[in-house]
């Protein structure tokens, strides 16, 4: 009667990502994957201009990636955060990426997270989030980032989160753009 | 190297649901579905004491049921209105439950939507969303909202959402204490 709900990266998402035990050593290296996945999502048509990854910040190894999969997944819930945060949890076994014993992880978003990305972080059990475009970025090729918090930094902040914005916006920013010039689909539901 | 990640919901939950042509013609019905979701979840020791499920505003049939699922699908988005999404838009095809054609839908919460589940609200396409227990029904039991905008119900509302409230508030907020009383694990993540 409901079937079971199912979330695959796509194919390409392993090969470019390539060796598991490969160092991130900066933010700015770990942000320069979040975006290149953005862009990669883009040229392979897997999705929006949005990429994501979770980072362990002890060994600077990648957890796991995410791409924003809204229109190939047929599910609004699964942009690029949601997708970094539910693969990253599947490959350490928990529902908590900050349970006790475990090592301090790091959310990287290519653009800053909508009203539910922002309101998921907390639940991660993420300690650091960084961010590439700003929500302006976003808007300006017509995403919607919904109803936020005006001062959604310092209630990450209140809550241990830190955060660090305007990573590589430049570099970020200009996925969104190539994305609304090249015809993609500007998919904010309830179009009815 | 990064497995798919699968939901399921739990066994109980088709055979409790049964006939999939039943009509709830009243938000109360509709409501009591969802509070009868929280409470066989914590019976069964599927998962937190939330239910939700979507509902077809012309038909007043179940769309899909939803259940917290988050300690035993290991994800910290596995909320029951999230997991109520994922499986509505399964079942119809869509990203959208508002698409060009499609019936009007709601999102029934036996509690109010925490900070990630009130962002995720708009991008799911539903006209309406009906709470039953109080955000502080949630916190009396040590479960943490989040960082929610103060105005969330008039955010959602001028987003052409409608809001019900305290819909069988007491009823849902007892299997709230049923829970706590009965020793279930309060998960708000990052614990370490």
């Amino acid at each position: 009667m409901f079937p079971e709900v199912n979330f695959e990266l796509p194919g390409w998402v392993e090969e470019f990502v390539g060796d598991p035990d490969r160092v991130y050593p900066t933010e700015e290296d770990r942000m320069r994957l979040a975006v290149e996945l953005s862009r990669m999502n883009v040229e392979n048509g897997t999705g929006g201009p949005f990429g994501a990854a979770i980072f362990d910040l002890e060994t600077k190894r990648l957890v796991a990636p995410g791409v924003n999969l809204v229109t190939t997944a047929g599910c609004s819930i699964a942009h690029a955060e949601m997708v970094a945060i539910m693969f990253a949890q599947r490959a350490v076994g928990s529902f908590d990426l900050g349970a006790p014993g475990e090592p301090p992880r790091e959310l990287v978003a290519s653009t800053e997270p909508c009203a539910m990305c922002f309101g998921a972080t907390p639940w991660s059990g993420v300690r650091r989030l960084v961010c590439g475009a700003r929500d302006e970025d976003a808007r300006a090729i017509g995403f919607d980032e919904g109803p936020k918090l005006p001062d959604w930094e310092s209630a990450l902040e209140e809550r241990g989160i830190e955060v660090s914005r305007d990573v590589l916006r430049g570099e970020a920013a200009s996925v969104l753009r190539f994305y609304a010039e090249s015809g993609g689909a500007i998919y904010n539901s309830r179009e009815g």
